[in-house]
């Protein structure tokens, strides 16, 4: 292919369609194909329905270089996806022999053989089979008429795995120009003011480029450069990357990171140092964000989700005095639960949050007043947030979270933690 | 509109096609959908560019009767959404005063006024203004060439607040049919089980319909009926419900919830009880997702995340000694963990979870093996897992979650617990 390859994500299921489940595949499959500097300029999602599934796949070929689709390869009658690619391309189906041996070993490890298992044997003919490492039903690529197709089996895992040990390389080799993308991960500042900042030099850049995304509760500035090969395109991006990091400083919290708890995760593992976490209205997000994250509980003791006032006294130390005079949502209180949970549980560190996350406020605080705190050695921080009623309880939660590890990876790493 | 119309949800934004963000609004939008029957047949997806933002509505346009297109609707250049669609159904865009005077309050309660916000005082001739109540930008719908198109801020929370309040009124009022839909919720038999027992007679069943749909860590049964009236079509739907109930029992955990913590939510605030939690290796998924929930600070003390042993002693009173002979995953120290956190906090009913959430192991239990347990007044029940080694870290987390919310409906509601 002579000009960067556009892509389709044809994603088949009703279920999508219902609302029950929530299309992670197109997110995950599109952030891996960004990677690779595959433009993906449509998403499209279609029910287990042939015609309206043929009609789809009509409308991809025509305006995408790359279909790939996720989901309807299972052994259902529902699952429809083979059948029609293939049918579509002017492929016959044709049993494979290995993939039908793996689906007897898969099951022999002991899960369910169902009397439509063996049509998950069947591929289009000479298609590059994809082996399913965590499910049954294999994927598969090929190419016909200019067109390349992957199938990506539904399932989140399947697909995500599938995609990365199979169909990456598979696409790689594709391309004859290397693209490369990196993203700054930014926090403290949003991407209208990332915007601001760079808006008449982004306007300039033809390559490599750059533009700014918003995340949820923090954003990113992309930076991508094509070259004939990856060390020219790396080179490419490094002077633009210290430009940006020169300007916007520490609000820089990393590069190609999922997330802040990641940059927190990195600065404990580099200072070898351990937190704990008491958390009221948070109520066990910063945990579960932060233990969520393989290996997390080498830096991570545990903590209390103090939700009622006495399970802040019982649990982190909080002396009822200090709730009864400052209220729960304060400074001082904050400061109290950090400082208590982290001499209880003997952390190095300790994070606190106590706050209005809303939809109720107490008739005293306006929802989405929120202190976080950090305990050290010696010493305690608190910011205070007033982040608006108009947020969303979620917004507010996460948002807060992000402030702890923030304070976690600036405290480590010698910046200001305030 | 003499058949059900069918609807295609339009969704713009580059952020979606680079995989920063998902597409949760077309899901949010389908299930909203649902409720009233307007069957969703399509999600697309385009980015933040006329000319393809224009081909995609034109396809729309060809197959579907609704339109409703997500984002693009802000002040900023990238946001073209009410320009492309005025445009292909040849209708001028229009200043609204009412909509301009709405912009100025809201800039009044504290945000900033952007040189662009003018902008979206633009609306097509003639549509129906929807307000935005947690945003400026203003959506809107309207009727041209037997074709409804109506279109929502991209703003997660903006989209799904002006969907109830405008978009779901004003559908509603376009279709001479009623079609009721309820999902009852289950838990303890997946989809394919369900499916199992009720195929044959969900193949010769035409009105009202049945579907089987797995979720993440559960599954619905949909059933739907159409008729001339709600009255009518909630009783084609009764006897229907009533059959599934007998047959599937105890596993039928509610109707039309969205989770399992909203079947335990009503069984605390039907007994008036509250709980607590100690959680290993769900790492304070429990408490967050039931504090997720408005109002769970009525039924929900707090708890312990107890992600390392000396933390389970020193937060839950779990005996070293019981830790040593036992291990971390085991029937008795989770029993313990539960007992703990109980006497600690004075709390009604306690559930814990410890176990294997993966990827690594312990050399001794395999990954997925977790146990959950719930304490209550002289008993305390243990549930034992082993959900496989193959299953994801978060489906792990996720379904002892579950099995946690289960113990406590099933406790309250007198049913059997482990």
């Amino acid at each position: 292919m002579n000009k960067a390859p556009e892509a389709e994500i044809l994603s088949v299921g009703t279920e999508l369609l219902l609302g029950h489940v929530t299309n992670t595949d197109a997110r995950d499959v599109s952030e891996m194909l960004s990677r690779i500097g595959l433009n993906v300029k449509y998403h499209s999602v279609v029910g287990d329905n042939p015609e309206r599934l043929r009609q789809c796949v009509e409308i991809a070929r025509g305006r995408a270089d790359v279909i790939i689709t996720t989901g309807g390869l299972g052994p259902t009658c529902d699952d429809l996806t083979k059948q029609v690619l293939a049918d579509c391309f002017g492929l016959p189906l044709e049993r494979s022999e290995e993939v039908e041996k793996s689906l007897y070993e898969y099951i022999r490890t002991g899960r369910g053989l169902t009397p439509n298992t063996h049509q998950q044997a069947l591929l289009p003919e000479g298609c590059t089979v994809f082996p399913n490492s965590c499910g049954t039903a294999p994927g598969c690529a090929f190419e016909k008429d200019g067109k390349v197709v992957v199938m990506l089996p539904g399932p989140p895992k399947e697909c995500r795995a599938m995609f990365e040990r199979s169909a990456l390389p598979y696409l790689r080799a594709l391309s004859d120009e290397t693209i490369v993308s990196h993203c700054l991960n930014i926090f403290g500042i949003g991407e209208s003011g990332v915007d601001d900042i760079f808006a008449e030099e982004m306007n300039r850049m033809i390559n490599p480029t750059m533009a700014p995304y918003a995340k949820e509760c923090d954003c990113l500035l992309q930076i991508t450069a094509k070259a004939h090969s990856e060390e020219e395109a790396e080179a490419m991006i490094a002077p633009v990357e210290a430009h940006v990091r020169q300007v916007l400083g520490e609000r820089v919290y990393g590069k190609d990171l999922e997330c802040l708890e990641q940059a927190a995760m990195e600065a404990l593992k580099a200072s070898g140092k351990a937190f704990a976490a008491c958390e009221s209205c948070t109520g066990g997000d910063i945990a579960r964000r932060f233990t969520e994250l393989p290996g997390a509980s080498a830096f991570f003791l545990g903590g209390a989700v103090t939700y009622v006032n006495a399970v802040k006294t019982e649990l982190a130390g909080v002396p009822e005095a200090l709730l009864e005079e400052k209220t729960a949502v304060s400074r001082e209180v904050a400061a109290a639960m950090a400082e208590g949970i982290r001499a209880r549980l003997g952390a190095d560190l300790a994070v606190s949050v106590t706050g209005l996350a809303g939809p109720d406020g107490d008739g005293v605080h306006e929802v989405g007043t929120v202190f976080i705190a950090l305990a050290a050695e010696g010493q305690t921080f608190v910011r205070e947030t007033h982040m608006g009623a108009f947020r969303t309880r979620s917004f507010i939660r996460r948002m807060a979270g992000n402030h702890a590890f923030d304070m976690i990876r600036r405290y480590l790493g010698g910046l200001k933690v305030e």
